[in-house]
């Protein structure tokens, strides 16, 4: 736990307490800060003798071999990256435990069949550059190399000091902190035997019900889209409304119709992002963009808020400005797509043994109902390694369920036992 | 009117047709094709004799001396600023109109009792430094010069091309140009016997009834806000809506309400600028701020929708992460006020004769229908010459009723036809 604090030197974010170590963080993907902690990582894997490589989408992939060469290592992976107001959890507490469990397993001289390896995927939050996860989906060979490294940050993002003035691509950005390795991005070039990620719950079920590990069995499906509304520049002034085609104020319609329609279903629509143009005070916008994150538990369903969306907003649209016979129109990306996710039967299974045993250790009288199998509403670089490996999920609670937010927050208990559990869950799939 | 384009040379904007002036300008105040058209302005009204001076807040006095010197000139004003996506002759008439008098009364060898005077008046759009109509206001004494020069540019539009990459204050800007003058931005200091200003209706009321003058009698009243909707930065996938205090989903509603609202009372309501923090795909927006520009025909209603706003935006605000019992709040600042206005008498009446008799030089039947009274839905620099000095305007049709697009246009006839009616205007006014 003070390797984790150790490690949000670099990176820090937004104040909140007066503790030394109650700031958030703003360290986002292939920023200065983001190469010092790369650094720093590489720099402690090396001092903990494993061998390290890093891909051409800046993987870095921490080998400790085990008795044998020619089987591939099991992995514990997550993101040293960061929401531009993000907190000292997310991502973070994975890479750190698994350090963690490397230094555990050294001291304790512990032999495994095959390699145990460390990986800090790049850019898993999707804050900087618009794909989340975009890396560990190259590995998997879901994401095409040149799509991802021709990505252009985020312009809201890049106006932040972290990031340059002029927009980059992941690969001028890789380029620019000297992380654009050599060895191909691919599950074909760093194969893994299985991936395991500890991850805070960045929701409120375990911290609300007092658990303490949740064992994670699937993860929800998510479409991001960019949206474009056009509409007509005019004065504000002299505009009566039925003369505007105000593509803001469709916009808000829009926002509003889509809490409405994804909660009919049981499903969440969030905007993060959105720039109205030409932006003066006495101009109604005539061009309005912004960002559609849509999930739910189930594929199908995201694809039906979508759908039912997609017609709702054509309608908003057509409203605005009709009365000049010059509608908005409304135009759709897509960005990224989730689709919902099983883990692994084996990984599942090794955690949960993990689980009760860590649990039972701390010797709490029903230890049960302090494990819960669980869905993830977030999506993680665990999504795109179980296309390819057997792969699960471990989460720990965070206070308020909060996530996304410089007060995240989990106890130095809580952070403990997630490393526990992941370092047996790896060594009981080793032995498997 | 080949000057008004010869003008637009500075700036020139969005290109909308085939045609060598088929474009909109994008000549932010005080910028560097401000500075050029201002050089330009100062060189043409020298070589026309006039005698130029320029203020505090860089407007531009030129004055062709009248047979006394003992008393003020009656002054042709506009501005020659435009909006970040604006068109040709939104101000820019009125200045180039102000030129073709002094050039007719120079060819006609014309005398007149006082001085007759041009003057372009500084940042009139608001749009890059935010309080429209700054400069006739500090001449006015109605805004502090402090307050004026140092007011910060608005950084949606700062981030154009045209404008430095950190924000300047006016001060900042006027200096960088050249245009911080040494004479005391006042009426006293430069008085005028009388104002007035030819512009383009920016509505479609001529246009619609194929009118060719409107005498404009008032000016409708406005407040400019700026408003902050503070809630809590949390994740996208992992947060119910019961659990969100999101703060681009309250602004969305209080968007839709405004315009309820405001269409209730016969008023407008209009929102130009957003800006959600931090910008992230996955992460719903913890602060939110935007501009709200309010408008009536009289100041009371105004102050009515602004009240039960006040009201409504609080409600929404309060529901708004209320389940979490951590509700968002919205605080309002006001940037700018402008009442109603009542145009003088006196000016009006110069006007309406002009108007009745360029009409009728034109020869067509019924020349009374051509020409009637209007109220401006936009705030003009008359508005504050009309604190100090009898001041009034005349309005052209445009096509469509269209302003703040690249797409603005008038008819040469009618920017001739402006100009007849001023220049009638002013000696009218000069003789009384
Ligand atoms: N865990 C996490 O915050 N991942 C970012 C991708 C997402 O938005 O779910
Ligand atoms: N005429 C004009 O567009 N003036 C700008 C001030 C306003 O917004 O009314």
């Amino acid at each position: 736990a003070s390797d984790l604090h150790h490690s949000c030197q670099w990176g820090s974010g937004i104040r909140w307490g007066d503790g030394p170590t109650d700031t958030g963080m703003q360290r986002l993907a292939l920023s200065q800060d983001d190469k010092s902690v790369r650094d720093w990582f590489i720099q402690t894997m090396k001092a903990l003798k494993c061998n390290v490589t890093v891909d051409e989408m800046g993987n870095i992939f921490a080998v400790r071999p085990g008795r044998r060469s020619d089987v591939p290592a099991t992995f514990i992976g997550s993101h040293l990256d960061t929401q531009p107001t993000g907190g000292r959890y997310d991502g973070i507490l994975g890479v750190l435990a698994g350090i963690e469990v490397i230094k555990t397993m050294n001291d304790m001289g512990l032999e495994t069949e095959g390699g145990v390896g460390v990986v800090d995927w790049t850019n898993e939050e999707g804050a900087r550059f618009p794909i989340s996860m975009v890396s560990s989906g190259v590995w998997a060979e879901c994401i095409p190399l040149a799509h991802a490294h021709n990505l252009k940050e985020v312009p809201t993002v890049a106006s932040l000091p972290t990031a340059a003035s002029a927009p980059e691509t992941m690969k001028s950005a890789l380029q620019k902190i000297g992380y654009l390795g050599d060895i191909p991005c691919s599950y074909k070039s760093t194969p893994m035997a299985a991936h395991f990620e500890v991850h805070i719950e960045q929701g409120p079920y375990l911290v609300s019900a007092n658990q303490r590990v949740g064992v994670v069995t699937a993860v929800q499906a998510y479409r991001w889209f960019r949206l474009n509304v056009i509409g007509r520049d005019t004065h504000t002034g002299t505009t009566a409304f039925e003369h505007r085609a105000d593509a803001l104020y469709a916009f808000a319609q829009m926002m509003v119709r889509a809490r409405e329609v994804a909660a009919s279903k049981g499903c969440l629509a969030s905007v993060g992002i959105v720039d109205a143009k030409p932006g003066s005070v006495n101009t109604v916008p005539g061009q309005v963009s912004f960002s559609l994150d849509i999930r739910g538990p189930e594929t199908e369903q995201v694809a039906e808020v979508e759908k039912e969306l997609r017609t709702d907003f054509d309608a908003i649209a057509a409203a605005e400005g009709a009365g000049i016979g010059k509608p908005c129109r409304v135009e759709w990306t897509l960005d990224f797509d989730s689709p919902a996710v099983k883990f692994h039967e084996d990984c599942i299974d090794c955690v949960q043994q993990s689980a009760q045993a860590v649990v039972a250790d701390a010797s709490i009288a029903d230890t049960k109902s302090l494990v819960r199998t669980i869905m993830s509403g977030a999506g993680h670089d665990s999504v795109f390694t179980s296309k390819r490996v057997p792969t699960s999920m471990i989460f720990i609670p965070c206070k308020g369920g909060l996530s996304h937010h410089p007060e995240e927050f989990s106890t130095a208990d809580d952070c403990v036992t997630g490393a526990s559990v992941i370092l047996q869950a790896v060594v009981r799939y080793d032995r498997k």
